[in-house]
């Protein structure tokens, strides 16, 4: 066999690609990014064929697959890629990684060549077959392209499968690799359509179908079978709710914290837990990575038991401190984050449906009525540090912790702020304390790379369906030069990309690595190439600010660019890297002397 | 078990990595190229020590690789790749897809965190176990670090062992997943040096240890079994040798025109077969492309049988017309480049044995010495395509065909051309015809991807075995966009990086594609930066060139720049595009309209 042309071959190719997004849609797909190339014709004309479907053209296929990352989280509906066939797919791998270890849903439509032609030696055909390994939910390959109803009905089938594998219950990439015959162009007699309903669910049955299920569809994955009978007695005495990275419906969030009322623990939220800006009852614990490192009071706070919800926290202070305590891990999906070994417990749930279970099973007349004390203590350590973190900016220079302070608050209600790895997570974590105010906040810990953040920051921003709302970056100068790709996507940005260009990996400051023979040129390595000079190359406006009046005045214009028709740019805070490092160990070691608590 | 300290844990995982860079060594390696991180400390303190080890630091991972892809080809020995855990390594994957497909050897030590930590959530900590599938000749992940001469041995075989399998006889990556216990640095106590020769084969019994084994090291790879009795048959009638790309020592390259001689076959050789510019003897056809265009040409040259050399051949043109004709594959490796299914016999042997094993088989005095007027046809049809190229172009509008004629003329004796793929490397077989002086030319024709072209570039320039050589980049603008991290590398080019700035993927132009609704914005993708904008931000010097005099002046300049301490920078071919394919559609046109050849 040969991939020689049959006369309706392109327009074969087009129907059953056509039925593939037909599910896709199905199943809540909105948008498609594609790299350009020639094997995917047909699942590009698919996609201009569905009406509700945007298209948005990425050369560069890693660029494109962080940029879908970012547009599924702010969007919260799978996002599917499509590349043409060879090393093309090859390129997304780094974001797969991500959205399996983060959970965000993700569609790859990888073009192939067909079967005939594979491991063969043709031109730009390797095997395609299972390339993301174990870190897709599932894969298929279909074959070919065929005729008649059953067949189309079969590949409306699996995109509907792949959109609502990919949202859950652990959310996540789902393969398809698509192999296409020549001709891939349809002739001029072809009539190919969407098929709209054959034999699939009503679309009108589901109420915005595609958006990530509420807490409330899951409480079915409540698996009581797992509920240990013993559990219960593990809740007495003191704990505390510890809460990593993770996505929280506004219910799930309030359950959270009328559990941690009912336990009488205090909720230790990580910078990405969805907790830290918006209303809260009960003792919010945000300072606890700075609390910590005073020994009084890491000796006086140690619980008996940590419940916890989400990924692993970003403070590795939390981490060690919690070693050894015994803890419950409550998740919905199949992940273990247990890096401690410390779960003695695993609940498959919902943080909702936990916590509604367990308010069934606690008696609320129980022992820890008199036990207001200890999320009290909790809440005058957070009032403590609040203060203290206060009044050492006042008299300290300006470094990250004023700049993050500064911009939380001027960040407008509802809006989002993506926070990159190393050292701007960590700082995150340390300044921003805690508000009312509802923001929400981005970031990739799944794998913790410094890759693909412009990208990711660029598609969180093109989300539309909240039109007033947008996503700032924070961003420190080597994830920002390491995604070179992502400043051709940054001309739309709604809100400022934020740079702390401090010359390199200054998080290898804080470690061991410091002074070691060739620190400089082979961990730090500082960026030969300085922001503004690629802001002119890539037509971005570039704001460089040195302290205060400097950010907010550049702010302010970055903010108003959108209204007259601009991007926002680059804002660069240009920092002394020795003078901040000075002032984050004053600041610790003005912690570690402090009396801020009592012990017992 | 945690990750936590024990006293020398430090010292010992630098031992363990000094130990496998002991056998690195000795099997060839002198090259690594790291991309900064933490865990990975082990490895790139190990690298340090070793005396004849360079090492070469390139922040994003999948530049490096790339990188590591070009200098590992013109060194002609494998080249380590370190970084750090997490999806960093994923970064490496299109570069390890072409290596495997290209044959090129790569070692690829990721840094990895113990098993203790992986899968229970730890940051950046994802399954690296395997990540690239069947695209790496081996896999091995060796444990954390052990203590004592024997651990030590074992590792120091590893490392041996990486490199010589990396190098064939199928080369390619091989990678080693290496897990770490923290500390990653040693305590100021640790003795830890090179351990030289431990129970390992000397490194002096080398004549020049890692360089490719020669085609002489080979012989013993033909397997007689594997020899058809009924071989010489096929070999009846007119035949053909079809070279593609390869990277043939000289000596099999003369193997291979004696070979065609005694067979009385012309030798078809693809611009990358390595046979193009050095010396030949006999019928060496470089203008089938366009010749087998003429019908009339096709029909009367339609060979019998044809005997493989090689990877698939560029020309599509080419691999169309020997459609359906028996085919003779000979390979040194596992690969069976067949698209057309027309391959009867395969002959695992190096070019060279299999030309003088067929001398032993073959009578000289066959029917065939009455045949030197086949070879004489296609060596006139050679000399009519070039006179007729040359006359057309000295009429044309400056194009693609000028710049390749005027720069083969211009490189020096010795030097090397990279060419990218899509439209360069198809405008470059159209119109290099062959030359005596000799010339390296790469180019990725593995996986035939646009990706990663300046990397490579960057990494073709870094060896310094022969310090006078320096090779030229010949790219299209889509490829200089996809890969803009290249860009950081580009201020150590020898030899200039020329830019074919057409407007975008132009090579859509010449397929159906074209006319598409949205077929701009969709297929062809013009760049929105500019390379003289990037230029400037990366500081290169740049030039832009329109013509054949601007070109004469470019080139010299940027062949100028070395003596001055400059990097030569960027020359951009500004191209009208439509212009351009009207010229081509002319050129082929004149072809098919020549009578070049008379019908038997």
């Amino acid at each position: 066999m040969s991939d020689a042309a049959t006369p309706d071959q392109g327009c074969r190719n087009l129907r059953w690609a056509l039925a593939l997004f037909d599910g896709l849609v199905h199943g809540g797909v909105r948008r498609v990014v594609l790299s350009p190339g020639s094997r995917s014709t047909p699942l590009v004309m698919a996609a201009q064929r569905q009406p509700l479907v945007e298209l948005t053209p990425i050369l560069d296929e890693r660029s494109a697959a962080f940029f879908a990352l970012g547009l599924a989280q702010a969007s919260d509906r799978p996002v599917a890629l499509v590349c043409t066939s060879g090393s093309a797919l090859a390129h997304w791998f780094p974001a797969v990684i991500e959205a399996s270890e983060s959970g965000i849903p993700l569609i790859l439509l990888s073009a192939d060549r067909p079967p005939e032609l594979r491991g063969w030696g043709a031109n730009q055909t390797i095997d395609q077959t299972r390339l993301f390994g174990g870190f897709t939910r599932e894969f298929h390959d279909p074959g070919p392209a065929e005729e008649g109803p059953a067949a189309l009905k079969a590949m409306r089938a699996l995109g509907l499968r792949a959109a609502i594998v990919s949202r859950g219950p652990r959310p996540g990439a789902v393969h398809l690799n698509l192999p296409f015959r020549e001709p891939l162009v349809p002739g001029p007699a072809c009539t190919a359509e969407p098929l709209g309903a054959l034999g699939a669910p009503d679309a009108g049955s589901h109420d915005r179908p595609g958006a990530r299920s509420s807490a409330t569809d899951r409480l079915d994955v409540f698996d009581t079978p797992h509920w240990p009978q013993d559990l219960t007695p593990l809740l007495g005495g003191r704990g505390i709710i510890c809460c990593g990275p993770m996505r929280p419906s506004d219910a799930s969030a309030e359950a959270i914290f009328a559990c941690a009322d009912l336990l009488d623990a205090p909720v230790l939220a990580d910078p990405l837990s969805g907790l830290r800006f918006r209303p809260a009852q009960g003792a919010r614990i945000t300072r606890y990575d700075s609390a910590l490192r005073n020994r009084e009071t890491a000796v006086a706070l140690r619980p008996d038991w940590v419940v916890r919800f989400g990924a692993t926290p970003v403070s590795k202070t939390l981490s060690g401190w919690i070693q050894g305590i015994p803890s419950i891990l409550v998740d919905t999906g199949e992940r273990w984050t247990d890096p401690n070994h410390d779960v003695i417990a695993r609940i498959t749930a919902d943080p909702m449906a936990f916590c509604r279970l367990l308010q069934t099973r606690l008696d609320r007349d129980d022992s820890r009525a008199a036990q207001g004390a200890w999320i009290r203590r909790w809440a005058d350590v957070e009032q403590s540090l609040d203060d203290l973190a206060r009044a050492f900016l006042e008299q300290s220079p300006w470094c990250e912790g004023h700049l993050i302070a500064d911009l939380l608050e001027r960040l407008p209600e509802g809006d989002g702020l993506f926070c990159a790895n190393s050292l701007p997570i960590r700082q995150l974590d340390t300044w921003s304390g805690q508000s009312e105010k509802p923001l929400r906040v981005f970031g990739h810990r799944g794998a913790s790379g410094i890759d693909g953040q412009s990208s990711t920051l660029a598609g969180l921003n093109a989300d539309r369906s909240e039109p007033t709302r947008g996503v700032t970056g924070l961003l420190g100068d080597l994830s920002f030069i390491h995604d070179l790709g992502g400043l051709l996507l940054m001309e739309k940005l709604d809100r400022p990309c934020i740079v702390l260009n401090n010359g390199g990996g200054r998080i290898f400051d804080l470690l061991p690595q410091r002074g070691l023979e060739g620190f400089e040129p082979l961990w730090r390595t500082p960026p030969r190439v300085q922001p503004d000079a690629l802001a002119r190359a890539f037509g971005l406006a570039h704001r460089s600010v040195e302290d205060a009046a400097g950010f907010a005045q550049a702010w302010a214009e970055a903010m108003d660019a959108e209204t007259r028709g601009e991007p926002a740019g680059l804002i660069e805070v240009r920092l002394d890297a020795e003078q901040s490092l000075a002032t984050h160990r004053a600041f610790w070691n003005g912690v570690r002397e402090l009396s801020i608590i009592e012990s017992e």
